[in-house]
């Protein structure tokens, strides 16, 4: 059967393509996708700030979810007809990071999607080694938010967030809330900042505490929040400079500091505050499989309200239209393609 | 008997004053300072950097040891001839960083010799509650590094420095040097880069490994020490914008920076860094009362080598030249201020 693929080819320029399926090779297995979530990385490779590392013509797209249509050689454990998610992490096992269990940011990662082809098409052959296996119960939109909620569940492990915890969060896009509600659901009170209306109001959906910084100062409703503390544990997933700023000024001493956005400059950072207050500071990059397998458990348990968070649903020959849409700032929040 | 302070009065100006000294009143003790060791804090206030915190007429001073001269009413524990030592924090025990049992980094800290007067005298009274036991057979020039060396426990600690760590102190003055010394006493393998010859000399004297960061390239030279991985910590003294740039880049994934140097203005900082290689950087200031404790311990066990890292002891009625001196970059790491 003829399948669609959207080759990004470099210099923002996106293309269609159609292509016979080849038949797995040993190891791999071949899946019909039906949804892939666009991103913020995505978005760069679209608006080609990454083209050095992204532009042979080939899919990109790594949050999705599909049907195991064919199996290669020595494939075990699968079946064709199993709904399955992927961890689109390739590393090479030898470097200092893998020998010292950080895989996940192994020197010679290949980030399945950016560094290799995606799943922006219909038919996608990977190792079954990246597998993940989703419940036949959960929907397969549902399905393919299992990704960005790794991550949010791996940027709460390394916020260190416990029950007792004031929980800021600046900047409610997809990533943001999903790190909002993952901390809910630990017992945090958590506060989200954001300028969008839009996604205010999306996260005030989802029941979350908002603050619109360009109106409110943040900082001063912290302070009056924690009776004067700071918050324990704040989050930038902005990747604005003013994000960073509040970053280290909502927090209380001792207080734990995530670095979720990337931030691709050098950026002005309070290491006074730093001092000051003892903070801690870490970066968080990606999910371990231990942060995929809880995040399928949070979809399946309705932690995450994927109602709420999928605002748009288009059609794969329509993706590089509502990449556009994506880019130019229009009210979505998680957009998804589909590949059915 | 009359006694002599250096007065601190603003405007980056001393000046002597003779006293007789007041029986302490309840619970204070009174010292006859032996030494007191200039600090870089001493120094900004020094150079009136600290007049909006500092401007009060009294003696500031807080790396200090001495010998208890006189009691108040209930104090209990101390005896007069009695070797001591003080910690200088004087918190509130009432604000949420005291409740949450960092009291060292109290909301409403005084810091005794820079708050309120110090040991920039030939008598001080104290609350006897600061006083640190110094051992009878630790000489009091030694002692008089208690502070510095607790200042450098701290910040190995927060550092989490285990005996497998390569471990990269960037800056080589008395704080950073007393970091290596720490740290290599965990069985940890450090590097000190310094820009200057003299202290590169003196850290030679202690058996340290050392680097020009003007002449070698650091980054490069940490690869090849460790292998390719990067430093597991590293600890940014030197309060300099290449030393920050320094610290996020020898770090390994995961790897532990601490920031010890006070960098007062927001300083450009390589988030992409903290991001792809998750690094945890932490603030540290002053210590806990355990690593006072243990600070007195390394230098009763001679770990911390007394004799290479003062340089220079001059008289109190010398402070201020011996200040302008240490300011003006001359060939100094410890100067020790004598008050007998």
């Amino acid at each position: 059967m003829t399948s669609l693929a959207i080759d990004y080819h470099g210099g923002g320029n996106f293309g269609p393509r159609t292509y016979e399926p080849a038949e797995p090779g040993p190891g791999d297995v071949g899946i019909a996708v039906a949804y892939t979530g666009i991103c913020g990385t995505d978005l760069k490779i679209a608006h080609g700030a990454m083209d050095q590392r992204v532009s042979s013509p080939w899919p990109i797209g790594h949050e999705m979810s599909g049907t195991i249509d064919s199996l290669g050689a020595g494939v075990e454990g699968w079946q064709i007809g199993d709904k399955v998610t992927v961890m689109p992490l390739n590393w090479c096992g030898n470097c200092p990071a893998c020998a010292g269990g950080h895989q996940h940011v192994c020197h010679n990662l290949d980030f399945v999607g950016i560094d290799s082809p995606g799943s922006l098409q219909q038919h996608w052959t990977i190792p079954a080694r990246l597998l993940v296996a989703v419940p036949d119960d959960l929907p397969l939109l549902t399905a393919a938010l299992a990704e960005p909620t790794a991550v949010a569940v791996h940027d709460v492990r390394r916020g260190r967030v416990t029950p007792s915890d004031h929980v800021v969060v600046i900047g409610g896009g997809p990533i943001g809330l999903l790190i909002s509600l993952v901390a809910r659901n630990l017992g945090a009170d958590v506060l989200v900042s954001e300028v969008s209306a839009f996604r205010r109001k999306v996260a005030d959906q989802l029941g979350l505490q908002t603050l619109d910084p360009t109106v409110d100062d943040l900082s001063a409703a912290v302070i009056e929040w924690t009776a004067g503390k700071g918050a324990e544990v704040a989050f930038e997933v902005s990747g604005s400079r003013a994000g960073v700023t509040a970053l280290t000024e909502v927090l209380s001493v001792r207080g734990r500091g995530v670095v979720v956005a990337i931030h691709t400059e050098p950026t002005p950072f309070d290491l006074m505050a730093m001092f000051w207050k003892e903070l801690d500071i870490s970066g968080a990059r990606v999910y371990q499989r231990r942060d995929f397998d809880e995040a399928i458990g949070l979809l399946a348990d309705g932690v995450i309200a994927a109602d709420s968070l999928v605002t748009d649903v288009v059609a794969l020959a329509d993706t590089e239209q509502a990449i556009e849409r994506l880019g130019s700032g229009e009210n979505i929040v998680k957009l998804m393609i589909d590949s059915q």
